[in-house]
């Protein structure tokens, strides 16, 4: 390491004391490795002493899984952010883990290739740091999550191994699938050194779809008829009634905040020439009983004007209230209906907010409950409710940004006790010291 | 377990006594499970007295991962092979271990959607073979193999535990990927007893490409050409020279067998209003320097006919030689030649037939040694330098059949020693007594 690879000053180890949660732990040291080497001796060496380990991007995960210990260290890996290959004829890129997903997405978008997921934080979040989260966004709903567009990786276990996973091929079954494993550990099992990313090729035709329906069940019904259609959109956004009213009648295009009970944003990639036939075909199916509305955006401009309503939200609610409760569930698509009449339930027997939004093609909804400091503890005790909700749903309590320390206590809740405790052991086998990331994904024993 | 759930007679325990390899072994029993209860009493038992526990479906795995220890007992899944839940809305289906791949497909159709995984055996082999072997086909390239298409699981670990895995949702990240854990871990962790099968939308409209090229160099470059571009065929299959000589010329559309050296066969499909648009779009780009003719069906008869060139390769390789060593290895598209071309050297220099075809989109080839047995030790002499080549470029020893006892020796060639260590430990977990398909994956210690 070289010898500004560590520091311990107050100021940096503030600096890397916090993420995207609300919460906060002054590490002992803050590190940055220059290569795979460094990461490999410094693990080892925190090994030895027990030193708590937590790596780091660039701090952007919602759920505490980049925020240390207060007797450990970081690992930060901005030292390491280097773009290894670009190789379009093989549709991969290897890169080093603090790279940028922007920055990714510049230099594959140069060869005609994407890199799919695309998390709202793309342009101040890492690839390791994608990778620790099981990252994803709007498009996944075509192209898969970080789990489907990792071809493999490399990576320094607990115990200080180097192990290399995966291939360079899209294909390959030679014994376990160990990059799986990795990918949405949070930092828990090993630290990712690098990593091999598919590529998709970019389309060069878009289309955005903006579609209004007097309630949920009308758009759920829209979202079950494009789903089992030959076109799958390469984003399908959902904004439920609470949402939309928040926003106003300003972007709804004439229509009145009133008779709109939800909205789907709809866009739609391909080949140039086809455009035309595809948003046909998707605009009919998204034309069901209950449609208030169905806009097509004929040009860039007026894509933006669509997308303007999905975009005013967040500062609609940071206006109306100053914090919020961000969740990230998904549920069944057919399920939809019930979680926001059951999410509306619950918002009445607590008297407190709650909108939703998310990407309805995953059933992937972020709810979000709205408040201040003062109903803090209210907000807490409907935010169980709404996990056991999500449960008896048949969905899951995270679907793109992870369990970190926020959510560890609720994961027996989905998971049962044979899964956790096996989860348990595999934790044991590439972490047998408990150094990486304590306090992260697991509930307390 | 019912009474005839138990059986020791010489005739059944024969009849389960092999798999699609060469290999087989008698076992000492064959259980035939009703229920996952059954299922989990019946590990219980066997690790209690260190009786080796092998699944079986309908026993076409290449590998001799179906194949029994001789001192053990077969679990065959032939009777749980329901179908329990058939769920287009939100594109899944819910199956037994048993059930025919096959079956799923008509079942899947009936509703409108299919399950991507399409190996050849899909009428004879079952989705717990699939899942066990990771299981693939001509579509993966479109629409991805076990792996990406596979929500959750129910298995009964060695250990006799039952653990569900994964979600009824297309995105979730609550703990480890134990689903991809043990998908492709042919049956070496745990017995699948239930599957979430993702389903995807039939698509209505279809249309064949077979193109001809003078080597393999301009093929590469077209299957290149082709995967950079918008449009993704739903199979891109290769047959090299020696292959196209062998099936003559009576399916090369009038060119002759001695100016082709390289075969692609390219299915799309979509909506049916736009097959000539992405006919054109594909066509364009399989037209590269080298080529000899770009044929396009333009009905279900004229398609058929394209492929019947792939159809009677099979039948042509048995003609000429009693017996092939038939591998499935994986290498980055881009090397293909390269790899072609270090086949051709080695067929030479062992003075020994080898021919290719497979599923160029993924650069999968399955590489055919073909013999008799007086040469079988020449040709397998051979085989460890077709694996060393693979590696070397960069690819992988199996894409889509699986390790077994066929290829166990050379695990440790692709994977290095901390990754099969770490899955030896991986196993242990899962598989405390060791009792779940010995022989099989892992090379002896």
């Amino acid at each position: 390491m070289p010898r500004d690879g560590f520091r311990d000053d107050l100021a940096t180890r503030v600096a890397y004391s916090y993420d995207n949660s609300r919460r906060r732990c002054t590490p002992a040291a803050v590190l940055f490795p220059e290569e795979t080497g460094q990461v490999v001796k410094l693990v080892r060496a925190c090994g030895e002493h027990g030193i708590p380990v937590t790596a780091r991007g660039l701090g952007s995960a919602t759920t505490g899984s980049a925020v240390p210990a207060s007797d450990g260290v970081v690992v930060s890996f901005e030292r390491m952010a280097r773009i290894l290959e670009v190789n379009p004829a093989d549709r991969l890129m290897v890169v080093q883990p603090g790279v940028l997903n922007a920055e990714v997405q510049r230099v594959a978008a140069g060869a005609g290739f994407f890199w799919a997921p695309d998390p709202t934080s793309a342009p101040y979040s890492t690839i390791g740091g994608n990778i620790a989260c099981h990252a994803a966004g709007p498009r996944a709903v075509k192209y898969g999550t970080t789990r489907e567009n990792i071809l493999g990786l490399e990576v320094v276990t607990g115990a200080g191994d180097t192990i290399r996973t995966g291939t360079r091929t899209t294909k390959g079954v030679v014994g376990y699938d160990l990059t799986r494993l990795f990918i949405g550990s949070e930092g828990t099992l090993a630290l990712t050194t690098e990593a091999t990313l598919k590529l998709t090729p970019l389309q060069h035709g878009r289309a955005t779809i903006r579609a209004l329906y007097h309630d949920v069940d009308a758009a759920a019904r829209a979202v079950a008829a494009i789903m089992a259609g030959p076109v799958t959109p390469c984003a399908l956004e959902f904004m439920d009634g609470t949402a939309i009213q928040l926003v106003g009648a300003d972007h709804l295009g004439g229509a009145s905040p009133e008779e709109v009970g939800a909205l789907l944003l709809i866009e739609l990639e391909g080949e140039p020439d086809l455009m035309h036939d595809l948003v046909e075909s998707v605009s009919k199916r998204a034309t069901v009983a209950g449609t208030v509305s169905v806009d097509i955006a004929t040009d860039a401009a007026e894509a933006e004007r669509l997308w303007d309503c999905r975009r005013a939200l967040s500062p609609a609610q940071r206006r109306l209230k100053p914090h919020k409760i961000n969740e990230d569930v998904a549920v069944p698509v057919s399920v939809m209906p019930a979680l926001v009449k059951g999410l509306a339930d619950l918002a009445d027997h607590h008297g407190i907010l709650i909108l939703s939004f998310g990407h309805a093609g995953n059933g992937n909804l972020h709810v979000n409950l709205l408040g201040d400091d003062a109903d803090l503890e209210r907000r807490q005790a409907c935010l169980v409710e709404v996990f056991r909700l999500v449960l008896d749903l048949g969905g899951t309590l995270s679907a793109e940004h992870g369990i970190g320390s926020e959510k560890r206590m609720f994961v027996e809740m989905e998971l049962g006790k044979p899964s956790l405790a096996a989860m348990r052991a595999l934790k044991r086998v590439f972490d047998p010291a408990g150094i990486l990331n304590p306090g992260t994904l697991f509930p307390d024993d």
